[in-house]
């Protein structure tokens, strides 16, 4: 890492200039092609990873990089004449100058950040223009690209995008930095405009996975209930940034409703971008997946049936390699007044109160009951209030505290319980639900089927449990957990339940249409895996949407 | 006509050549960018618009400058030494060439057509090594296009060709010559090679309406069985290529299946491609729009929910515009010892049998039963053996000769009469099946629907009968055709069905996900009209294959 830090630093104009390809290959296209340079995306990351580097090793050295570039930033960018009035094609400096200013408290990290927001979309020809401009000055000639304002959010102000629309990685990135700014800045119309991109998500665009993004052109949301399970984008990336502005708004508001996303996102959709063993990735994270028409369809040609080792355009990988160490960030939250327990994983927080320490230790043990053993220790005399989040996928919560079975006050998806002594022993045991889950009628795609759920984990079927064509199948009948130690998967709970297989007549043999008959069906045990677990066996077919006959039960 | 023959003699080089883009803007590079340059495929078009104007006027002036163009093509193409030993990216003078010599008796047509297709997929580096020559003459330089053989069909020699790959418009025009110069020249293998391709096609990869291409990247095919409702290509003249690539094998192998799929196409699929104004066109025919993915879904994008007035590129509405005059070619198919009538249209045969001249006449009227009408006259004394099509469609047909009711020889499809005095008077009545088709259980896209089929007509819904949201209709019982007259759609045969709608519970306000339960269904009656007459009135959604529940019968 030092060794890197030393090239950055060697890299590095005087004026804070950095960007590798612009200073070797094009000089003077520095920040004038921005809809697509990624210049300030990039200072993004490097902000974000100077800040981890800080915390974990205590270095500001990547810190004092990070800064001189943003110093250069701040005198190219702005209003005053002279200086680009615009933002970059790739929204992230947004949410990484929020998280600089959250580090250092230093204002103008804050108002750097706004500004971004702020001139984002108020001029939707701002792109296009800078390529005029590089025409007119003789710097760059030739066929100008088409710019798609919608692509970057920037075909109008932030503020008035009510709708998720675009480049699903940048707009989930854009809106975490309005929720973050709006909440320091305690701007209720920023805040506002980014709940309902939320709400629009989250209620109409999302799928059960958490995954985001419904087509591979653009990469982008589509429309309304628009989710097809095989031709989908779902970018790892897209769902870490969903992860991450649910995270943004659960600190601005605490409800359920975001750590529930938080969850989803975390257990389905992120950590199936990754191999069991580490070292291959998914990039896009199908629903539905058959290996013969990501091979032969080329609509399908972006949706992978293996994880490859590595992308040509490689922000998904490093992207899940940062969140992963860094999850007990989000299983816990900080406020001024409470500290929230959101996500049931083993973990520790060590926090201060009145100057005073304290850490909150929990244990999670699961098998067909789950319980979680939280210990608070404190130094402080004053109270710590605790809100420990009830999954909606928990039944029959029972809070034990101090030995004590207690019926806590709750509130938007949180028990209360109140830490006045110096240490306290919780327990929450609950009974995980596995659920039969429908999407809206007005997901075309989903109509007739269900998709499994087992406390936070969406489940899916692949061929090698249930054997080729599982369109062929469907659930008709109960479904149990059966815990399986499997030499590819690991130990994890799969799930078998009650199916039917339709049988193929000979009568088919050369025919493609006939008079309708009904169907034949044969009973058959349905094996379901964790969705996070798919692709790590042979090739082979992966279902998460199942057919549901009701009529059988 | 005599006008643009002016223009054309004018604009044809002393050698034949005819290409006015190559003459104008590239003359150093004819016949030198074959996969892309269309040269010999419009030279294709020539020649049948040649024969055709022959046809219709007894000139020849047209057909003159064909015969130049294929001087030069001649002097150009071939196996010695100094000429170019390989074939057009775009099949078609193939299937042109054996036209003119059916019309010409002309040898030398048949053998260059032939020529044409055995070399193409000999080498399969053709067009990538003309690019290279280019290069290295200095000709044409710069990044060159990646070929993909597949796609032109050239991968391998077309007779070891057996599945319908690539681009769909060029291995249908491609499969029409190989059944045509394999009949002339009595070439088994070749003929076998087609067929093989025909039955992949028609057993495997068409859609109900006779559309081919699953997929608009590379406007292709794709795998078996693989038929997307809403994301297909079904170009109208790949339906055109499939009538004439079946009427070439019907030539060839008296089979009322190849009939069959000349009617499929031709009723369905492609008439489809027009208004009924005669003045706006599909390129793409779907069986499923949404006009929200239209506009908001990119992999949806050429997916028109209404008809254009034109295309850029405009290949489909001329080829409509010269095959519904050529209709009566198709109805009769003239044999050395039989005449087939394959389609029930208002029609009139003129042959010669031993010098002698005789005429056949139908007359099809078509109510809820069909009747039709034929008249032989004839002046030879030898006997007329005519085989009528029996359709899959015509239920308790009636065979009535010189007002005998009759039991005829059947064979393959067809029932023989034997007309031996000068004039006979011949009537088929049947009733018209309305079935309810089902697709092969490995077309996943049709799991659980079926197509309503009326006679050789598929049915379809549109939201201007049946209200939004088509995919929450299901078909539940009986089936029964309404007569009606419709302002915009004229007079035809609707089929009215006992149908169900999936209520939508007010319960899923803001919710996208829920646990399963039973879905509510009210009844509904739902109108289907005949697929060809879609979108002749306002912006809606369309459905072919419509959800079946088999346990409400």
């Amino acid at each position: 890492m030092e060794e890197t830090i030393e090239l950055l630093e060697a890299a590095q104009d005087d004026d804070g200039y950095l960007s590798t390809y612009y200073q070797i290959d094009a000089p003077h296209l520095k920040f004038r092609r921005l809809f697509e340079s990624h210049e300030l995306y990039c200072i993004g990351h490097l902000i974000e990873a100077a800040i981890a580097y800080k915390e974990a090793t205590g270095s500001g050295r990547l810190l004092q990089i990070a800064d001189k570039a943003i110093d250069c930033i701040e005198a190219r960018f702005g209003k005053s004449e002279g200086k680009i009035d615009g933002s970059d094609g790739h929204q992230e400096i947004e949410l990484a100058l929020v998280r600089l200013y959250e580090s250092t408290g230093n204002r103008k990290y804050l108002d750097l950040s706004s500004y971004f927001l702020e001139v984002r979309g108020q001029n939707p020809h701002f792109f296009a223009e800078q390529l005029e401009e590089n025409d007119r000055l003789g710097l760059q000639q030739g066929p100008k690209p088409v710019i798609n304002t919608v692509y970057h959010q920037a075909h109008k102000p932030v503020i008035e995008q009510d709708s998720a629309r675009g480049h699903a990685v940048r707009l989930v990135y854009m809106a975490q930095a309005m929720a973050g700014a709006g909440r320091h800045k305690q701007d209720e119309k920023l805040i506002g405009a980014a709940k309902k991109i939320w709400e629009n998500i989250v209620q109409k665009r999302m799928y059960i996975t958490g995954g985001i993004g419904s087509t591979v052109r653009g990469e982008a949301f589509t429309y309304d209930y628009d989710l097809p399970n095989d031709l989908m984008y779902c970018e790892t990336c897209a769902a870490i940034g969903l992860l991450n502005f649910s995270n943004e708004l659960l600190k601005t508001e605490t409800d359920s409703q975001y750590a529930d996303i938080m969850e989803r996102t975390l257990y389905n959709s992120i950590i199936s971008g990754m191999a069991l063993d580490g070292k291959h990735f998914f990039y896009v994270n199908p629903l539905e997946v058959d290996p013969q028409a990501s091979a032969e369809n080329p609509d399908k040609s972006h949706v992978k049936a293996t994880r490859p080792s590595w992308f040509g355009c490689a922000c998904c990988p490093p992207n899940l390699a940062r969140t992963l160490p860094a999850v007990g960030g989000y299983a816990f939250t900080q406020k001024e007044d409470e500290v929230l327990l959101n996500l049931f994983i083993d973990s520790e927080l060590a926090g201060e109160q009145a100057g005073e320490p304290y850490t909150i230790r929990q244990k999670h043990t699961v098998s067909e009951t789950g319980q979680t053993v939280i210990a608070v220790e404190k130094a402080s005399s004053e109270q710590l209030r605790l809100g420990i989040r009830i999954p909606y996928w928990a039944e029959n919560p029972v809070l034990v505290v101090d030995g004590q079975e207690t019926v806590a006050e709750s509130s938007n998806g949180y028990t209360y319980v109140t830490v006045i002594s110096d240490s306290m022993a919780i327990e929450l045991t609950y009974t995980i639900a596995i659920n039969e889950i429908e999407a809206h009628p007005l997901v075309k795609a989903d109509k007739g089927k269900v998709a499994l759920q087992r406390g936070p984990f969406i489940y899916c079927l692949e061929e090698q449990d249930n054997g080729i064509q599982l369109h062929l199948l469907a659930l008709t009948g109960s479904v149990r957990p059966r815990f399986r130690s499997d030499k590819l998967l690991g130990d994890s709970v799969f799930l078998e339940a009650e199916g039917e297989l339709q049988v193929m007549e000979d009568g088919w043999q050369g025919k493609l249409y006939r008079v309708h008959q009904k169907p034949q069906t044969i009973p058959k045990m349905l094996t379901f895996i964790p969705y996070y677990n798919w692709g790590n066996r042979s090739l082979g077919e992966m279902q998460v949407w199942v057919d549901k006959e009701d009529t059988h039960v």
